[in-house]
């Protein structure tokens, strides 16, 4: 299909793509002649990761560059492609060096994946965003004990096991994959997050003598 | 104590102290001379209360009044306090009025939550949200029927019903109830996010020839 072709189909704006195939985001077409070329399904494939990478996962260029250079160096394995897209998903803290809290913090975590079974790298950005959660609820005075945080994992890998990797495609193309993977971990993160503000407030109701005192949140609400 | 004292042991400076009491979020002293004021428990109380609103909950001081406010009128019952505090965390999307996807995707989620039997206001701004995601889901796409929603209602529900709103202790002062709700719902929602992730790498090793590719992403990452 022509550029415009393209851009109807995937509907992203003509300058847009022209600015994807400057920054190397987006492969040229096939030169049909000197100011023709042709695209095809692998170039709507890859403006539908731009996309998810960009609106919902909110990644800048720099750090879409290294995804897409992972989905297109076929030598990657596919793990290490979807790595590379959840470790650019990442937000880890600034490096804590020689903060005794910090380091502590940070062994419980490792400790802690280690009596998981978990195989999570070493170098994995959640190692060090988990241990930032855990110094936070620490100096809030909660105690962020292992019978704490052990409820959380278990219902994570429980997602993951049964549900979520079932929904990304191993067998299509690599593109495909990889934003299947982006906006499962996002959307689905919010709908979780989002459910849990439901249930807190479903199970508040259930608590607190819920037909009185629900009636309430109703009424001041509106 | 003193409100150099009061500055000592909730680690707040004496300048932003003041501010609060101007601002009407931290209660009076007791005047106990023209130039001397008493503070108490309940305002360190309440001085931990507005850290972990504006810190964790990163709420704008306007939204913190409101919770303030919820907070000191004993009149308003303890599961509209702790409501007040979640409709405050949440961000509702701009309303899509006459938007024909949007009012399906939000009917979709009132039904939905009716058929859990949840109790959840008909106000609660995590409709909406949910409705928001639904439909990202679905321009990019995913189906996101029920069978795909429903693992992480339930997820979030046995969360909150065993482990969560055992946390919050409801036979304390109102402003300690209410920031241990905000203090668990935000950082104990940041590391479910980060174990999600971490179960996805490891369900991914665990999948794709682990022993192999898992190095890559160590070897790659350093």
């Amino acid at each position: 299909m022509r550029i415009s072709q393209l851009s109807a189909e995937s509907g992203v704006p003509i300058p847009t793509i022209k600015y994807y195939l400057r920054e190397g985001l987006l492969p040229q077409g096939e030169q049909t002649s000197a100011t023709r070329a042709e695209y095809g399904t692998a170039h709507l494939h890859r403006l539908r990761l731009i996309r998810a990478l960009l609106e919902v996962g909110r990644l800048p260029v720099a750090a879409i560059r290294k995804v897409v250079e992972a989905v297109e160096d076929e030598r990657t394995g596919v793990h290490t492609m979807l790595g590379t897209a959840h470790y650019a998903l990442a937000s880890p803290p600034d490096p804590h060096a020689g903060d005794e809290d910090w380091e502590e913090a940070r062994e419980h975590v490792d400790r802690l994946i280690a009596e998981l079974g978990w195989a999570v790298s070493p170098h994995a950005p959640g190692r060090d965003e988990l241990a930032q959660t855990l110094l936070t609820l620490r100096r809030l005075g909660m105690a962020a004990i292992d019978a704490d945080l052990l409820p959380y994992a278990a219902a994570a890998m429980n997602l993951a096991r049964d549900h979520e990797m079932g929904m990304i495609p191993f067998d299509g193309p690599r593109d495909v994959a990889v934003e299947t993977l982006v906006v499962c971990t996002v959307l689905y993160g919010k709908a979780l997050e989002v459910f849990r503000r439901l249930a807190h407030e479903s199970e508040s109701a259930r608590l607190l003598t819920p037909a009185r005192d629900h009636a309430e949140v109703r009424t001041q609400d509106t």
